[in-house]
C-alpha cells in the first residue's frame, strides 16, 4: 500500500494531460458519450482535441467518421478503440510528429525542484524530485542518450509511477532497437490517451464487472466456505474495504459480482483470502506458522468496460492467480 | 497484516503450553539442544516432559534412546522427528489417552470472559471471546457433537487462530470418520510439540535459511533488476523491514540468502516485489492501472533449521508462487 | 500412452472386483439405478453385496435406509456417496474386519507366474509379473513387513497399476503411522468399491461433461482461435480421436462441452493444444524451436456424474493447468 | 508426436536458407567458431555472407569488427547477437531492403503444388501443399493484403509449420500497425538467421544442459523417488528414448544433467513424469482413474549454449511448468 507516493508523477501527468483535466477516478462530472454526441462537431473536437497531444487531427478524423456511416460509440473503451485505429492508420510522419509533440521528461524534473518546500515533503517518498543527486544525474545522462538514440522525448504513461519506474523504463528502453522504442513509445501515447479519456468521459452503461473463484488445488475441488476480504487501495477518496465475502459450494462469492457498476471503478484493489482458515477445516493445516495464511491478491482494474475475473488456486504450500475471463 | 489479532488464541495456548513456557520466538533464552544433554537425564526428563500434554513417557523413551547408541540430537526438527516417532510407535491406547490429556476448548473461552475489559479490548478484534452470542452458541453446540462424535477434546494448534480458524476447522472435523478426526488430531498435537520445542530450545548450529528468485514467464527469461522488499510482520516485538534487494541477473538476490543465522526466525514474513517497474523497463507495462504492479507475498516460516525458497513466477498478468527447496 | 499396461493388474482387480463382474467401461449392459431398485430388496442386496468386499451388511444397511423415508438414490456417485457412509459409521471391529476381508496380493503375484506363456507376453511391460527376482524379492520383504506392522493386508486400487505403482505405494505406505495407514487403507476399499460400482451401474440420468477454456498469460486475454484436439487414451476399446475444436472468443470451446451425454465415459483422455500456431498470429513466436509448440494435456475422467473443467494457462514460455469446476 | 510433418515447410525454409545449406541438427560437420575465424577474412565473409538473406554488408561488418579491438566470438549464441546487434544498429533503408530481400511465400507455395506425387505424399499431413481449395484462396488473400498493407514479404520462421502455423500468422499479423509489423518481420529474419548458424556452425565449448525439478505442491516439499523418462521427439534422425530417471531427495535428477556437452542437442524433448505411482507412494492417490497419472511434458530446445530447467510443480489435481534458468 502505497498511499503516501499515490501523487508521485502527479506533476508530469498533469502536465501532460494539460490543465483542463481533473484526474480523480470518482469524480461524478464525467460526461457520458451519448451527451458528448449530443453537441455539435465543433464542439467534440474541441472535447476531444488534446486527448492526443497537440494532434488535434485524430479528433477530427474521428468525428468525420461518427457523422458517416459508423454506429454511434458507447462505451469509453470503444472511443479509445476508434481513435487508437485513427493513429495506426496515420502516415509514419504523422506517428513521429505525434511522440515528439509531448513535453520533456527533463523539463518537468526542473520544474519539480522549485515546488514548495510543503509540497515536496507531501510526495517526498519516491518520486522524481526525490532523486539523490546521483539519480538525477544519472537520469540526465540516460534522457539525453533516449534523445539522441531515438530522436523523440522520452514518453512514460505510468501514473502511480515513481523515481524507480523512471529510472528503470528509461535504462531498460534504451538498449531497444530504433523501429522498437518507436512501437514502444506509440503504445505509451496510447494508454495517456487512455487515462486522459477516462478522467473525462464515462461510458453509457458501464458494463464492467468484478468476479473470484478460488480452487483448492491439493483436493481438486472449489474452495467452499473461504472467507474473502476485498479492500480499494486507490485512488485514495475512495479507498477503505468494500465488503467481507464467503464463497459458495463452487468456490464463488455469493450474491454474484464483488464490484459492478457505479462501484466498479479503475484503481488499484486487494483481496485477502483466509486460506489457513479453510485448510483448517479440511484438517491440512500444516504447520505451527502456516506457509500460506493470509493470502493478499493486490491488482488493478484499468478498463470500466470489461469483465475482470481476478481468481486464486491455492493449496496449503502454493498458489497462483491470473486475469481471467 | 494482523499485529492486533496476534495473541488471539493466546490464553489457549498457554494454557495447552503450560505456564512456564514463554511464546516469543526471539526470546535469546532458548537452551541449545548440546546443553540440554548436558544436563542429567532426570532434569532432561523434566525439560522436556510437558512437550507433550502429561505425557512425561515420551520424554522418558527419548532420554533412554539418547543413552544408547543413538547418535546425539543437534537440531530442533531432529528433536521434534524423534519424539514424533516414539508417538507413532506408541500403542493405540497411549495415543488415546494422550488425545484426553489435552483441555477442553469450551473451558478456556469460558474464562476468557472473566477477563478484565482492557485485555479483552487489547484483542478485541477476530479472538475467541470476541464471538457473538449467535457464534458462541454454534461453537457450544458443536463442540459438544465432537465430543460426543469422536470421544476426545478438540484440539486446534495453531497459534495466530481467530475465532473463524476454530469455528471454521471445528465444523469441517466433525464430518470426518472417526479413523481420520484421530489422524488429525494426532497431527494438531504433534504441532503442539512443535511449538512448544521451539519456543524453549534452539538447534545448536541453526542451518536454515530464506532464497528467493523470479522468472519472468512472459519474457522467458529470469527477471533481472527487479527491487523486492523483504518485512518480517510477527512476531510483534521484532516486527519490520527487513531489507530491500534487488536481483541479479539470474533473477536472484545478490549477496545470498535474504535471511540466515540468528536473522532466519520463525515467523510470518512479506516479500514485495516491485513487478510494475520491472515490466516497464521492458516496455510490456500493460495499462495507466496495471493489473499487476506490487505484488505482496506472505508466507510463515515456521522451521528454522530449513532452507525455504520462496520464489515468484510472473507475467504482466500472471503470478504464482510454492514452497520451493 | 500405455495401451499395452491397460491391463496390467487385471487379474488382481478381477480377483478383487469378484468373477461376475465386468471390467469394460464402455459396457452397454449397465444397469440404471431405478431399474435396480425396482427389483426386490433381495435381489439389491445380492446385486451390491460384492461392492465392499465379503461385507454383504453394506448393502444390507443400504436397502433399509433406501426403504424408510431416504429419497431414491439416482446417480452412481450418489449411491457411492451413501454405501461408503454406512462404512464411516460403522464400528471399529467392523472397519478391520472389511480390511482384513482382502485378498493378499502377495497370492496375487504368486498365481500370475502360473500364467501361459502368451497372457504373459500380452502384458508384459510392467506388470507384477513382469518383476525381476530382485524386485520379487523386495516385493515379498516389503509385503511381509506391511502385514506385520499394520495386521491387515496391502490394499491398491489403482486399475492402471505398473509394478512401480505397487512397489513405490508398498514402500511409501510402509512408513505411516498405524492409524493414519488404516485411513489410507480404508480409502482405497472406497476406491474398489467405486470401479465396482461403474462397471455394473449407472446413473438414471448422467450428468457429467468437459470443458476447456485457454488463457494467454503473457497478453492477459483469452486465447482465441487455437486448435486443440482431444483423444481418447483408455479404455482400448473405445481409443481414438475425439475431436478437433478451435476456441473462440472467450478462449472457451465452440459449440459447448467437449464431452457429455453418452460421450462423457470414464477413461484417460489427452487434449493436444497448438500453442506454436496461436503465438504465431500474436507476432510473439519466440524461437526456431519454440519452448512450447504442441502442448498434451493427459487426464483422467473418474466419475460420470461430474463437470470437469480442464483449462490450460499459456504464455510462451510457461503453463499450468488444474481440475476446475 | 509429428515426425510425420517435420519436414514440412522444407522447401519454404530450404528456399530461404539457401541450397548450400544443412539442416539436419544432428550434423556432424559443423564448423566449430574458432575455425571459421582462422580461415581468412573472405573465407568468413562468405561463409557467412548468406546468414541474412541477400546481406552479405552483415557479415562484412562482423568481420570487420573482429579483426579489431573486438574478443574473438566463441558461441553460436554469441554470434547470433553480434550479427543481430550490427542489423539493429543500421539504417532504417538497409532493413527494409533486407526485409524485402526475403523471397515471397506465394511463389513456394505454388512450386509446392510441381512436386512429384511421392513427395507430397511424404509429408502431406498439414504442410502447405496440402491446403484445401479453400485454405488456398484464403491464403492468397491474405498474403496480398499483406503486400499490400505492408509493401515487405510475409516472413515466417518456424521450421515445423504447418498450414495452421502459416494462415494463423498471416490473418494475426495482419491486423498490426505498420511500424509493429516491421519490427515483427525483423524478429523472423533474426531467427531465420539463427537456424543458419545453428546449421553450419558449432560453439568451441558448447555449454548448454538441460536439468528438472520437481515439487509436490500438495505436501510443500521436494518429490522423491518420482520416476521420470526423457524422449527426443525431434530431429527422426536422433528420435527414441534418451534415458529414464528417478529423483533424489531433493526432487532433482540422480546424477546431473540430463542432458548435456553432445547430447544436449537442438530438438522437440518430452518429459513424462509418472505421478501417479508417485502419489500411491503418499497414500494420496484420489481416484481409480486418477485425474492426473503419467504427465507428458513436451518442449523444445533451440539454444546449444543455454541452461535449459524445465521443472514439475504437481498436485494430484495440478500442475504447472516454465522454463527456469
Amino acid at each position: 500500500m502505497k498511499p503516501t507516493v499515490y501523487l508521485v508523477l502527479f506533476f508530469f501527468v498533469q502536465a501532460v494531460l494539460g490543465n483542463n483535466t481533473c484526474l480523480a477516478d470518482g469524480d461524478d462530472d464525467k460526461m457520458k458519450l451519448r451527451d458528448l454526441w449530443a453537441t455539435g462537431s465543433k464542439e467534440t473536437i474541441s472535447f476531444l482535441g488534446g486527448i492526443y497531444e497537440h494532434s488535434e487531427w485524430v479528433a477530427e478524423t474521428l468525428v468525420k467518421q461518427q457523422s458517416g456511416d459508423a454506429d454511434e460509440i458507447t462505451t469509453v473503451s470503444g472511443l479509445a478503440a476508434a481513435m487508437k485505429a485513427i493513429v495506426d492508420n496515420a502516415t509514419e510522419k504523422q506517428k513521429l510528429d505525434l511522440l515528439k509533440a509531448h513535453p520533456d521528461l527533463a523539463q518537468k524534473v526542473e520544474k519539480l525542484s522549485e515546488l514548495t518546500a510543503d509540497s515536496q515533503e507531501e510526495q517526498s517518498k519516491a518520486g522524481l524530485q526525490s532523486m539523490t543527486a546521483e539519480e538525477l544525474a544519472k537520469f540526465t545522462e540516460l534522457n539525453t542518450q533516449y534523445k539522441k538514440k531515438f530522436q523523440i522525448p522520452f514518453i512514460l504513461a505510468v501514473r502511480h509511477s515513481t523515481k524507480f519506474t523512471v529510472l528503470s523504463a528509461l535504462e531498460g528502453r534504451l538498449s531497444n532497437p530504433k523501429e522498437a522504442e518507436i512501437v514502444t513509445a506509440l503504445q505509451q501515447v496510447h494508454k495517456i490517451a487512455w487515462m486522459r479519456i477516462l478522467a473525462k468521459l464515462e461510458s453509457d452503461e458501464p458494463s464492467g464487472f468484478l468476479t473470484c473463484h478460488v480452487l483448492d488445488t491439493a483436493n481438486g475441488c472449489p474452495a467452499a466456505k473461504m472467507r474473502i476480504s476485498l479492500t480499494r487501495l486507490s485512488p485514495p477518496e475512495t479507498a477503505g474495504l468494500v465488503a467481507n465475502f464467503m464463497t459458495n459450494d463452487d468456490g464463488r462469492l455469493e450474491g454474484g459480482p464483488a464490484l459492478k457498476g457505479s462501484n466498479f471503478t479503475v484503481g488499484t484493489y486487494e483481496w485477502v483470502f483466509y486460506t489457513g482458515d479453510y485448510f483448517a477445516s479440511k484438517g491440512t493445516q500444516v504447520a505451527g506458522t502456516p506457509f500460506l495464511d493470509e493470502v493478499p491478491l493486490r491488482f488493478g482494474i484499468d478498463n470500466p468496460d470489461d469483465h475482470y475475473h481476478v481468481p486464486l488456486l491455492v493449496s496449503p504450500w502454493s498458489y497462483s492467480t491470473y486475469r481471467g475471463s
